[in-house]
């Protein structure tokens, strides 16, 4: 066991402060990860604040971790000390189930466990990322390729492999038309990531406030969903709406900016239950679907892909004493693009 | 021009008559079908009583049209006189737009022209399969196998292609796990076919009372969703749920059903909009859909598959006095499992 600094929410809602927390012995399939960088990633907020039901606490956030290992189990083949490595939303599955055995571990039958706020299959309560280290399985860590500077990095983890598994498995890329619904920390790595896979992309935000940023980053269009000739002008446009927002959207409306046999996939989602007129899939075999994070073995997919193409998220650096400061600001969607904590400041 | 005996709603809400009504002369393209028979669809019920918006009357419902050819146009060079003949949810589209240019045409970006209770491409009102005769372009007709009599024929141009579209784009076949929720029209032809397709096929109705039809008509299980343990047991079963039913559903629960990757498709809708959270789609990328009829090309395809396997529509075969009573039952669900129209009794 070793003890490690982090930063913690001590009960719901409650303010995080400076705790610290036990690490497992590295075992024999373990790596433990001197964590560098963790990013803010609003399912963080969520959960801290009992949005999604009941949590465990103290709760350690953090599901995107970039660092380098320190320290590597007898077993362990895939890194050595010294290697730039990171962690996303899950640490374990069952690894024997047909999604586990399909590398769709995210969607384990037996259920993945979580980074934080989860039991892992020892008993124990799994800490994420808002700390100075980290011990997890190899099979859950990935490689950051050196292309990638660790801050820059992080918040792939989650961001980047919410918005890219769904643009992968819905076919983004040349000749299709592809738009992002927001521009916040999973938006604009989708634009990224879709501009990257040879689509055109639509960015469709509240306003027009970021469009110069949206142009920058790779949307080729930027559309204000506030002015309803947006929906007129974009009827039956689009192949794949990538919707990030967890703001109950008008699905109806999104809908009808798809071409037939178009899909509306939801990464993002409201608490409560939406309304839906089941006529707006039927006219024009349309798809709603929905799609969490992604497999171990796509999000180093991923993280290659963002390498080879120059992509890192857009972040504020942060040190820790700030991380309450930044939850008011994410929830305000007051931050370009990601909050990431340099967890040295722990 | 032709006057032909018809029953026809004289306005909405309004019981069915007789009537006569004008058929127009035949053109170039057009072919003169003598009806034989004309099966009776839950639509038909909601637009002779305006539940999906403002409709034309007087209305001559009727989109599922068996007959015989009696007269061509001189261009026409798919049919003969004597040919056996069906016509289906539609008589004309666009033709040019990418839809119809890909035997999607009804989808037809500028709308496909029903069969009744729309205005046609010449400014006419169309007037349906309740009558004698029926003037259509040959486009729009397709040609009934001798293996399949004309009477239950009649159900798969709209209850038969309805079903087969979605069985076949999404994929049912063999090593796959289909559900049909509702046994009625639609869903035991949509059994009769899925199980023709080789998946294996589950009935979801709300009770037991049609299970020996189910079962004997080529369900492999038959479930009442009225019963909770139903959805207990079948969690995480489903490649593919076809919902036939127009009445509302709980999404969440039938999406419940379904394996990763599953879609959960549409074909019934019910006029008011339902609730669903978004969280059942993301966990397990799931699918809802929806799908309207098939196109030309496809129908074909299904009445040739239908006679290949040897698949026509349960029928009850009704004279035309007893249209009103057939729609009070098909609206109590007390019909095995189409109502069919001997339009010689008109």
């Amino acid at each position: 066991m070793t003890t490690v600094a982090a930063y913690a929410a001590p009960a719901a809602k409650a303010p995080l402060e400076r705790t610290t927390i036990e690490r497992r012995a590295v075992r024999e399939f373990d790596v433990l990860i001197d964590i560098e960088f963790a990013g803010i990633c609003h399912s963080d907020i969520h959960q801290a604040q009992e949005g999604w039901g009941k949590a465990i606490f103290p709760m350690v956030p953090g599901h995107e971790i970039a660092g380098v290992v320190s320290e590597v189990g007898p077993g362990v083949t895939k890194y050595q000390v010294g290697d730039r490595v990171g962690v996303g939303c899950m640490v374990d599955s069952c690894r024997v189930c047909e999604n586990c055995l399909k590398g769709l571990e995210q969607y384990c039958l037996d259920g993945n466990t979580g980074t934080y706020n989860a039991i892992g299959r020892d008993g124990e309560p799994t800490y994420g990322g808002y700390s100075q280290k980290v011990v997890v399985d190899e099979n859950f860590v990935v490689r950051i390729p050196d292309g990638i500077p660790l801050d820059v990095a992080a918040p792939l983890l989650c961001a980047g492999i919410t918005t890219y598994s769904p643009l992968r498995h819905w076919n983004a890329g040349p000749g299709k038309k592809v738009a992002v619904v927001g521009f916040g920390g999973l938006g604009h790595l989708g634009v990224k990531i879709a501009h990257a896979l040879g689509a055109e992309v639509t960015v469709l935000s509240q306003s027009l406030r970021k469009q110069d940023d949206g142009l920058k980053l790779g949307a080729d269009h930027y559309y204000a969903t506030s002015d309803p000739k947006t929906f007129e002008e974009l009827r039956g446009t689009f192949d794949l709406i990538l919707s990030t927002v967890s703001a109950p959207l008008d699905l109806g409306a999104f809908l009808s900016l798809l071409r037939t046999d178009g899909a509306l996939v939801n990464v993002g989602a409201p608490e409560e239950p939406v309304s839906l007129n089941l006529f707006s899939v039927i006219g024009g075999r349309k798809t709603l679907a929905g799609s969490g994070i992604g497999g171990i073995q796509e999000t180093q997919e991923m993280l290659d892909f963002c390498a080879e193409h120059g992509i890192g998220a857009e972040i504020e650096l942060i040190s820790a004493s700030e991380i309450n400061e930044a939850y008011d600001r994410v929830q305000s969607s007051d931050v370009r693009y990601r909050f990431v904590i340099d967890t040295a400041t722990i």
